[in-house]
């Protein structure tokens, strides 16, 4: 089994974007079902494998920047780190049917064969870029569409395995890194979250807001996705318009409580900055969720111009490539979870310091 | 009011000293009252003045190295700082009749009048000095003996106003730093803290061991005073005999764990040492508890050659200078908690980078 370890795609999370102060990344993917082949759930012996035949062949006629690789061919090591990369999804990676995925060789055009739904067509881009990627979704799309026929009912529009995401198949997200609006008040001071106000404000919108892992009121490392939830009787312009209606006074929300604290609290956000960088390029050890608070912090610092010493960009490398499956994938063999919390702050240490100008 | 600010003993702290890894100080003081006196508990109107004036007189003429402060003639914040460099007890600053101290320019010996007895005489010294701390506070008591009858009887000795010093008087204690002993084995490791074999051990040889401020298991920082318990029916020599046959074996206990924690352990050692430069040249606020763990790794870290950009009597000396009296003295006025975490973290910050060479 040939290991194509050299050919991963590029991490996009690398490239500027814009209002990345607040937006971190933004994602479309749309469902799809192919007319003439049942839902995978109910797909007969041997299906799955002629459906994957018959998707990764037209992938390549469609564009031929994508590279296709079957998920069954590759070591699980690998498929942890394209899983790490948004490349596929956790339920792909976890699946045993015959599936794989398409991708550029840039990182941000995705198509998973044998998902949820036979495809998923995924694009991502750095800070807010909803209008590009929406072009280039609706590209894909297109092409696709003149070679396969899509499971299409004129009353409800995609068909998909899941109702929920039935209509359009189009989510649209955007992550967020809100760490003042999460940013607890100190004891005595009755103010309220800010994302709590935005929780209640997005529902109203019918936008969803979750953790980067989840869905508790404070995310690991304050970052939020943002997404649409209704994919039925709205068209993908109204989705994405809800998305992009609400957001800029998210943003605004956002820069302004960041403001508010820093003048208000100056010395409590220096401290933990200045910890986060201490603590970041010092310690010997550090598991993930201890380095995402930190790293999140210091996202913070250098968008307050506390620390100058550091971009974005780094940041934004560090929390895919500090993820075990890169960690990992780096050292060429399995790595224990101590051993991987001693790599992971070698790492941290050395791409800070790295960076340091 | 002056204030003889000016005239502050000095930090003798700031010495190296004999075995300094492990052993911080060595203290001995003898508990005295005076004959034709009540005791502090039950003196009449006027008395405890009449005393004060006394002894403060004849303190001049056994020693002219010594000066005297009333405590009643100087301000609370000044008193506080008197306290935090061993100068006077506690209680001595929270009494209320007349009392004072006498203490030598270098702060290694002082006399405190109407404390709990009515004289409680001490001296210091870096490091393990018993020694020469038992020559010289000797000399000191025949000194004074010579110019007071003191309170004795010939079937229990010196009398005190405490029964647990009745006998001799004499307290004798070292201040250790045992970070090795004290070390929690991380979960699943089922290895004994040595820290409670210590203090089994030093039950049996009639020794007591506490934190530095109080008697907790784990003390703050890791310092553990050894001080001798029996004052009754025992010699001064047999009393400091009792430590100093214990000391060796404690020292050498400590040395052994840490080399084999160096050596089994060296990532989780090395995370500490590091992370506790780091917060501690980094944070913008921090509290005295935090300081003094952090304080405690470093001195570790040094001991280890770990770390070689700060010298183990640059750390004593900010455990004394960080601390509240010491702060507000320095700034001039009264610092609100929150002040005088900002204030302490920027003089850590400044004593580290001014000590790295």
């Amino acid at each position: 089994m040939s290991e194509p370890a050299a050919e991963l795609p590029s991490l996009w999370l690398l490239e500027p974007g814009p209002e990345q102060d607040v937006v971190v990344s933004s994602r479309m993917r749309l469902a799809r079902n192919i007319d003439g082949y049942h839902f995978r759930s109910r797909f007969r012996e041997g299906e799955a494998l002629k459906l994957e035949q018959h998707l990764s062949g037209l992938l390549g006629e469609v564009d031929q920047g994508l590279r296709y690789v079957s998920l069954e061919s590759i070591t699980p090591a690998l498929r942890e780190v394209l899983f790490e990369r948004h490349v596929v999804s956790h339920e792909h990676v976890a699946g045993s049917q015959p599936r794989g995925v398409a991708f550029s060789e840039d990182g941000t055009t995705s198509v998973m064969i044998n998902e949820e739904d036979h495809l998923r067509l995924q694009v991502f881009g750095s800070g807010l870029d909803l209008e590009s990627l929406g072009n280039k979704i609706g590209a894909l799309d297109r092409s696709l569409s003149e070679r396969v026929t899509y499971c299409f009912a004129p009353r409800f529009g995609y068909l998909t395995s899941c109702p929920t995401n039935t209509g359009t198949g189009l989510r649209v997200s955007v992550m967020l890194h809100l760490p003042a609006l999460a940013f607890k008040p100190e004891e005595g001071k009755p103010i309220e979250q800010g994302i709590i106000k935005v929780h209640n404000a997005a529902q109203k919108l019918g936008l969803a807001v979750r953790g980067m892992h989840g869905e508790s009121s404070r995310a690991e490392g304050d970052f939020y996705q943002l997404s649409n939830q209704v994919t039925l009787g709205r068209s993908p312009e109204q989705a994405v318009e809800d998305l992009q209606s609400a957001l800029p006074q998210v943003i605004s929300y956002e820069r302004q409580m960041r403001d508010i604290l820093f003048k208000d609290d100056r010395p409590r956000i220096e401290d933990i900055v200045w910890r986060a960088w201490a603590t970041l390029t010092h310690a010997r050890r550090m598991a993930s969720a201890e380095a995402l608070s930190h790293l999140s912090s210091l996202r913070l610092g250098v968008c307050l111009e506390i620390i100058d010493s550091v971009t974005i960009p780094t940041l934004h490398g560090l929390m895919v490539s500090m993820r075990p499956g890169h960690l990992q994938h780096k050292a060429g063999r399995e790595l224990q979870p101590q051993e991987r919390d001693v790599v992971r702050a070698d790492l941290i240490r050395d791409t800070l310091s790295r960076d340091r100008c």
